[in-house]
């Protein structure tokens, strides 16, 4: 994994001590993950709907917020205005485990290696935090991407059962 | 599931508004489950070194029990000094889903159906917390105890892969 760069001083104030840029083939374009800048929940469920996720009530997910272990967003940097181009979020108790949910970039910024650098983040985070074992459930299309990115596939049937409420 | 019988007023003041009886073939004994009755870590160790897990530096159990969404202790109740015979906890978002983690009990307590009477508490106690799905990672040789208590084993290699941190 590439280390991702820190952003000069006066970004660290804006986006927090963990704050790292995002590289990107648009030279024109600042992109920073951020574990600090709060989120619009409006924003962050315009872009979750890019990404084409269901609806979820806002008051769940402001709850889902507050018990994550870990909010990472990616934002186009702007003076004024920055925008929410990713998100994703870890739960867990950051010592033994850790699972990652939620990656998202959207659209108009996928194919540029974001999501990847977004995993090298979490990641770094993670690994700070002195995290043992981070696990992910993986949709059945992006299972090859994770294990190109060097995740292993947990084995068959083995230490790994489900329930499903209601 | 039978519903856990709610204990007397003096012990609900004892153990927290959530406290739930667990039903024990001794009737000497007054079994309770509670969410808030502070955890020794000394006892906790015992406990957990007695169901024969391998012990974990103090400082990091601190921060797991600090980061888990909900800790459980049932605790074999007694005026001066109630005893820690068994520990369950979970980490998640507690909305979405939620994740099982270290049931364990008094290898004296074993065989009594305090493991079975655990799972129910838990599983009500994120239920009322609007918890959607909850997760377990079962060893091989208790696998078939979740399948009978009604637990979905994972598809094969299906929505789960796994990276082992370095």
């Amino acid at each position: 994994m590439t280390p991702l760069q820190v952003p000069a001083g006066s970004l660290l104030q804006q986006y927090g001590e963990a704050a790292r840029l995002c590289a990107c083939s648009n030279d024109q374009l600042t992109l920073i993950f951020s574990q600090t800048k709060p989120f619009d929940l409006v924003e962050l469920e315009r872009l979750l709907e890019a990404v084409g996720w269901s609806r979820r009530p806002m008051r769940r997910v402001r709850k889902v917020l507050y018990n994550s272990l870990l909010k990472v967003g990616l934002w186009r940097h702007d003076p004024r205005v920055p925008r929410l181009v990713g998100f994703a979020r870890c739960t867990g108790d950051g010592i033994f485990e850790a699972t990652v949910w939620d990656v998202a970039v959207h659209p108009l910024y996928q194919g540029n290696g974001l999501g990847k650098q977004m995993m090298t983040y979490i990641l770094d985070a993670l690994n700070q935090m002195g995290t043992e074992r981070v696990s992910l459930f993986a949709d059945p299309g992006v299972v090859d991407f994770y294990r190109r990115e060097g995740w292993d596939l947990e084995p068959q049937a083995h230490r790994c059962a489900f329930w499903y409420a209601g």
